[in-house]
């Protein structure tokens, strides 16, 4: 039977109480050589959304493996739990959207199941916590090969999965239009615009960029990393996710420019600018082949 | 030997600095095959009571392991270093009472020993690093089998293991007197009267609970899990480890309702209401087996 | 080929986005049995002098390993990409300075090369993300044994690798003059001076320390453990990687004496005392064999 060697798990349960510990726990039980790997567990409580941009952005630098994710609000509700079979890996969680742009980026469901099958579950089923009862104990039944995909429940259609809405993002007149994603851990704020949509508004290296939103603008050179701009200077460029992301080189570009997720953002170029302003040793390093 | 492939770790050493990641290297050159799971070391600085309860209710849900805790404000102090066997389980820390209701859960000590055997610790010991150079090291060689409990120090009495005191709580006259053990990272608050002894007065799914501390008094639906009362609202519940928590749905009841670890509360049923009121969908596949 | 059981990994990359995760994603492609242990992730943003510090107390605890180590504000400019042999072990990061610290406690450099090999990298190398695209997948080709240090890039001179300036730190004139390195996660205040430096100054357990910085002078006793003065009372030791250390008993030394790391202090005997004072208590046990 099919296993996995490579378990993840991504969640809103923090790092201060046992939680995440305990379904570490479950799954060492059942899946004992299983290499659990933790994306995050410090999503914002309740923050599908948020949830579900990291888990799409992390999944494809992973081998094919089981990949557990539980932001789940509605747990102990009518929604479904859900086990989803996409690019030879199985997303295992809430069907609450949470899984869906990590789906559609490994290539989008193939098959999907319902988590019916009661003895794949812990004896004991608390409420409030299916993370450690239901989630984990099927993806460890599913990383060890003790069961399939098949097995944890009845068949559901891969159609009628919960998708969330993506991020607001368009190119129009000549100005790339979208919305803040992410805030990430150095204050570098992720649009929802891609790079390739951005160089179809003319935004490349190079570009003077005007940003606009919450009723004021700016302008931003665009370049390829922070460090191309003097210390304390915004710059823009496509980060390592492909978005557009806008960076104050050895500062937190969100904290100066008050740019929360769901602001509504427009960028446009204003100029070509000497790219010699910009310090571009290595640039060729650095890429794509 | 008898060795554990599973060795867990609960501190209050934080995550910023090295101190967690020291002990890993130690239990990897002496276990390197043993699978280290971190419980939490978020435990707030020397709380050991708070510690205590994360261990307990995390430790049911792991495999036969090791599992070594070490909250321990009197390092390098007369405090006992102790080893204890409960349940098919060592327990590693100081003798300090954050053993002893893990201890408790696991079934009770059936052997202990005062960590002696200096052959077993790291070649120089550190004062104030316990974890690193003393706990950790023991532990590993019982994980690895090249030491066994009776090898790690002088036997003691079980009996005379410090115990932390248990959370007040009883029922009489038909009302559950209780205190606030723990408010997870959503802010839901952890009373400890147990589901069990909430329904001997009466406190059961479909009740409509008076619960009062602090002077104050407020009503509250009691249910089975956050998503059954609208967003916003408080409802009661028994929680995953088997105690009744207070919570608001998609909010934070501990901040709202001002109630912090120690508090005094007390409930009792004012009515009991139309369970209609609630959402119950998919109950029935969330009661206990 | 040489392989490593054991791969380190420090950054400031936080673990609320799915940055960490991603790179365990890429080893666990490329040496899935490798055992990934994090050391923190919680470097301040850009802090390559915290990161080199808590690389160096840490490394030592290690058996022979691939330490990665990421704190790169200068990602994607021409500060070089290396890694350096040291000890039997391998540090693979940026040469701006942060692992020099750590490779000197391991015994100094023995040979070093600029990774420019990129058949070794992912295929696609993201400006922003060394970490991922080359760090990474490097050091786990080292740790997998399919690649040695000499295949990885061109070999550079040892001698020219970024050494960061040590704290300041000296004995003078029966003082001992210093700076704060660390304040960790209790508030205890970590100095550059070596609990030997202190000893030459006379600064030994028994001591009454008088601590001067930032204008103002407080005397403190010296000892070997938090628990041996009363609670809320400060006290100076020799800290478990061997530099002194100012400590409140319970409390928070840093808040409570407004230290912070790069703060000038100067320690000098004011009289010896009464070692009785002290709950020595076992500190026989803890004296260094």
């Amino acid at each position: 039977m099919a296993s996995f060697h490579c378990l993840t798990f991504l969640t809103d349960y923090g790092l201060e109480d046992g939680f995440v510990a305990v379904c570490h726990g479950v799954s060492s039980r059942i899946a004992p050589n299983a290499l659990i790997i933790d994306i995050t567990h410090l999503v914002p409580p309740r923050d599908i959304r948020r949830g579900a941009a990291v888990l799409a952005q992390t999944v494809p630098y992973f081998p094919p493996a089981v990949h557990v994710a539980v932001v789940d609000p509605g747990v102990g509700t009518a929604r479904r739990a859900v086990a989803v079979a996409a690019g030879g890996s199985v997303f295992v969680g809430p069907d609450n959207g949470l899984l869906s742009w990590a789906v559609e980026a490994a290539g989008g469901a193939t098959a999907a199941v319902s988590l019916t099958n009661r003895a794949l579950w812990l004896d004991a089923v608390a409420v409030t916590f299916h993370g450690r009862d239901i989630f984990m104990p099927v993806a460890a039944h599913l990383a060890a090969g003790t069961a399939t995909l098949a097995e944890a429940g009845e068949e559901l259609d891969p159609g009628s999965l919960v998708v969330l809405p993506r991020p607001a993002s368009r190119v129009r007149d000549g100005a790339a239009e979208g919305e803040v994603v992410t805030v990430d851990r150095f204050g570098n704020v992720q649009l929802s615009v891609t790079g390739a949509d951005a160089a179809r508004a003319g935004i490349v290296p190079g570009a003077l960029v005007a940003v606009a939103g919450r009723g004021r603008e700016l302008t931003v050179p665009f370049g390829t990393t922070f460090g191309e701009v003097a210390p304390g200077e915004l710059v823009g460029y496509t980060d390592s996710a492909g978005f557009v992301a806008i960076a104050v080189n050895g500062g937190d570009a969100a904290r100066r420019l008050k740019l929360h997720p769901g602001t509504r953002v427009t960028l446009s170029v204003t100029e070509l600018f000497i790219t010699t302003a910009f310090r571009f040793s290595r640039a060729r390093d650095t890429i794509e082949d």
